[in-house]
């Protein structure tokens, strides 16, 4: 099987930041004014040239060699080191950073494009760097002037990889229960030996870089119980004087997927930490880059979804099998209803995904940047809102998606060597890491919709609904009167939800995935309606109807509305019925 | 990790066969008047107990070890060949056979329920003798009786086994394809010499049982194109005479799971071969026993789904992480709302799958031996309509269910020692096996649908009628009455359905999987209300309320009518729009 080209990748990317605008709402704000659409394009388009030419010919290789663990070393497979290390020279680990810090300062919706394409080309190797952007914010935002100075440079130029240490083996979903210590050498300059085990931690040694700073979740002596009680410490790997510090990878999983991407247990022995922040805002540190973070995770699943499309998409055109109705003999199956089906609900939830992914990272870039406050705190809002849905959606349907891709493969598809059953089992773990979706799903429905009474969700539908009445009045979309009315039921219901979940809490956290569901399903109506809006803007009516520019993006809106929508109507019916009659939820 | 212990399964089955009547109803076919129920039971615990001592300790260890291939001979993981010994020993291999011919002459009910329970405890070293049912059918029913008398006992007896020998490089969902030839020898008594490539073989070698049966379909030089003109052989490795036949195993697939399972390339350089039933009419003889094999891959998806979902919940029960909202500390995971939906979820789906699979496996037993020609008919016409249904989804809900245990491991589930990712591995060939689950969908709607115009799906829907009715009758359960409504929504689309597949088959097809999935709920409605109805006639009023015997059956109604019914809405109000405005399909 060929490698995926991620060519309609970065020109679907392109659609968004163009034709929909993501780009012209980026060089509004202050730091990106001296950028245009036309450099955010470019610098996709050479990241999937990187992708394509070097990422991706080493992912199936990758999976099948996996990562070794001897004398304490992992060795990574094959080509992976040499890879990073172009991937360094070219300057891709300083693209998001502070200029003043040899940064190249571009907005963090380029950089989860970035992310996207290489994660779409290779996600295990993705993963080594794919920390790095966080770590570099955490210790930007949180960390002393010294510790600035001291380790910040070589994470910009990519000189050395970082980590996030988190998990322990009694402590996953529920921080509160890490037992890492940290006692202090010298509490002045902040300084103390950290002491634990750290499981599930990626990257946590590579032979890509010769350190690694490791950001690692440790309670202090004087600490309460409960996460609040965690500060945050920077361990290095090796010390600046030269010396190794006492942080040990002690063993590497043997994991469904990502097999390139070494997932280590780490024994900190007495290491020398840095505090970063304040004692004892260790989550807050570690939270504030939650949002990023999350949506690195949304993009690796849009990268793997397109992949898995890509080569099903090929295999469809080229392999012949029974008589395609209404077509000539050796027709290939991607004329059948039910290939074009599967192939086409892919295409569809990539392209819908995109608009979501890169609608929240505008909203992040505009949280920090925009020009007045309360338009920062609008933008902080919405990013905080759909970051949860980012997550958890994009990442359920690309386990689906590649799922499908297989499905078209047939018995074919089971075969390791054919390559798409590794972007099935790859695909599997964005569900679960950096907060299942279950976590994502209990975060939108009590800290984004409930703690505020549903009013940055109310002011976000409020945009949808005149996307939604936008698109209305245009011919040949009129599926988008049925979104108007499930964006009323869901309105008038939003009340009686929050209402339940103070009186009931229980009775709502068993349909928050329902939630979730909804409330992205009325999202995807306006952004698709949004969408087509644009392509019927820019290239007519001609586009509504044949096959010319941007009807490429009107069927898919099409193909949502009809197929897709009944999901949302799905949802706010448990949702409803959870909500008149909570007693018997369980 | 545990294995699955299957007593819920065992008794779940109990449940089907004795509260619902399945086993009375087979008691009243004229082979089965000497069996009653509690010796069916009887036979269930024993194969749960077999199933969980000897073959669910080899499951993951079968998994790590894999199949291998040296000089031609396939080798299975430690422990397969002597747990085949076993199961030969016990008798297992002729309990659906003929007692004139050895067997035991239990029903197919029964023997789905063994597939189940043996699957769920271990899917690769049930794919050996899982197709032994059909290649004993198969000849029994179509072999001349020199054919029968040769090679039917060592079948019976489990000496020996058999393989399907359909698949070819370029023939996979089209048999059509296929051009394995087969050359008379003696047209008189039907021997040829076979020869060809045929792919995908499960068993194709394996080191069990001294000789193995191959069933191939291959094209005499008389026949026409296309399937029409196939011919079934019967080609054993070691002929009657002792000799080595010229059939051979060229190499073994590397899967993405059932690994303990030799997935076979053959190579059938002039077999001798003997035609089985008449020539060209090699389908017909292999598609008689479709509906058992489809049924038998639907059993093998629920005993995955129920032993994925055992070990979830086990975890669930032992595994302690977040606080449970309005519980004590320490608490397990169970009691997390989102976790309880995961786990109910899946006991649902997993309770839901065999009031279907039970259903499907009566009727094909009433297909053959009621009383009367008209109840023969009509039974299998039933089990033609529900077959497809029972393949398609159980499988699909199988998928789904073993990602959702997964799901409850959280991190752990993603490393390959915990076991529960095979389960997820393993849970994706059966959408593929024996017809994708496209071409189940296709077959439901065009020929078991369209064909007699919706004669037998509305048959069968009279009765979901009357037992909804039935049901919507009881206290507590009035989520019938939207059952209903889909219902008479669904009864009065079916004519326009029809229509559409036949004035535009492609519109009909692009919603193909929508159709399956809305008979597959309603369905489920009527099987659910029986279920109610027969718990509430057993255990009475107190059943519906409180802890007692039944009352978890009542709760799975509940639960599956709030939770899953709107799927069915939805599924329905894909298909009307498809009905309503065809154009705009694709």
């Amino acid at each position: 099987m060929g490698h995926p080209e991620l060519r309609a990748a970065a020109e679907d990317i392109a659609f968004v930041f163009d034709t929909l605008g993501v780009g012209d709402a980026l060089t509004r704000l202050a730091p990106y004014r001296d950028f245009d659409t036309a450099t955010f394009v470019q610098v996709v388009d050479e990241a999937a040239r990187f992708s394509r030419e070097v990422l991706a010919p080493l992912n199936a290789a990758g999976d099948r060699e996996g990562c070794t663990f001897h004398d304490g070393q992992v060795r990574t497979p094959a080509g992976f080191a040499d890879a990073y290390g172009r991937y360094r020279d070219a300057g891709w680990p300083s693209l998001p950073c502070e200029p003043s810090l040899g940064g190249q300062g571009l907005p963090l919706a380029v950089q989860i494009a970035v992310q996207e394409l290489t994660a779409g080309a290779n996600l295990a190797w993705t993963m080594y760097p794919g920390i790095l952007h966080g770590a570099y914010e955490c210790i930007h935002r949180f960390g002393s002037e010294a510790l600035r100075d001291a380790w910040l440079g070589p994470l910009v130029s990519g000189e050395w990889l970082a980590t996030m240490c988190l998990t322990e083996p009694g402590a996953g979903s529920d921080l509160g229960q890490i037992r890492t210590r940290a006692e202090w050498v010298d509490a002045s300059d902040a300084t103390a030996r950290v002491t634990g085990e750290k499981i599930f931690i990626s990257g946590g040694d590579q032979d890509l870089t010769p350190n690694i700073l490791h950001l690692v979740l440790a309670r202090t002596p004087d600490a309460s119980a409960g996460s609040g009680g965690l500060s945050l410490f920077l361990v290095p790997k090796v010390l600046a004087n030269g010396e190794r510090n006492a942080v040990y990878c002690t063993g590497i999983e043997h994991k469904m997927g990502i097999r390139g991407s070494a997932t280590c247990s780490m024994a900190f022995e007495g290491a020398t930490g840095y505090l970063v922040g304040a004692p004892h805002r260790g989550l807050e540190a570690m939270f504030a880059m939650m949002n990023s973070a999350r949506l690195h995770v949304g993009a690796s699943a849009v990268g793997l979804a397109q992949s898995a499309c890509e080569l099903a998409t090929q295999h469809a055109h080229t392999r012949v099998q029974s008589r395609v109705p209404g077509t000539q003999a050796g027709t290939p199956i991607a004329g059948h209803p039910a290939v074009w089906r599967l192939l086409e609900g892919q295409r569809v939830a990539v392209e819908g995904a995109r608009l979501l992914l890169y609608r929240a990272a505008l909203a992040i870039d505009e949280g920090h940047h925009a020009d007045t406050p309360d338009a920062r705190d609008r933008a902080e809002a919405l990013a905080a809102l759909l970051t949860p849905i980012v997550k958890a959606m994009l990442t359920a349907q690309a386990f689906q998606g590649a799922s499908d891709a297989l499905q078209v493969f047939g018995g074919y598809g089971y075969v390791e060597e054919t390559g798409i059953s590794q972007f099935v089992r790859d695909a599997r773990i964005p569900m679960i890491y950096e907060g299942t979706n279950e976590i994502q799903a209990i975060d939108l429905l009590m800290r984004k919709i409930v703690r505020d009474e549903g009013a940055a969700l109310g002011q976000w539908l409020t945009w949808v609904r005149a996307r939604v009445n936008e698109a209305k009045a245009l011919d040949a979309l009129h599926g988008f009167a049925d979104a108007l009315t499930c964006l009323d039921d869901w309105m008038a219901l939003t009340p009686s939800l929050v209402a339940l979940a103070r009186t009931s809490p229980r009775a709502a956290l068993c349909v928050a995935g329902d939630v979730m569901q909804a409330v992205h399903g009325l999202s995807m109506a306006g952004l698709w309606a949004h969408a087509a809006h644009a392509v019927h803007s820019v290239h007519g009516v001609q586009a509504m109807q044949g096959d010319g520019a941007g009807s490429g993006k009107l069927r898919a809106a099409r193909h949502w509305l009809r197929y897709e929508l009944p999901q949302t109507r799905r949802a706010i019916t448990i949702v409803a019925a959870q909500i008149n009659d909570p007693e018997t939820a369980q």
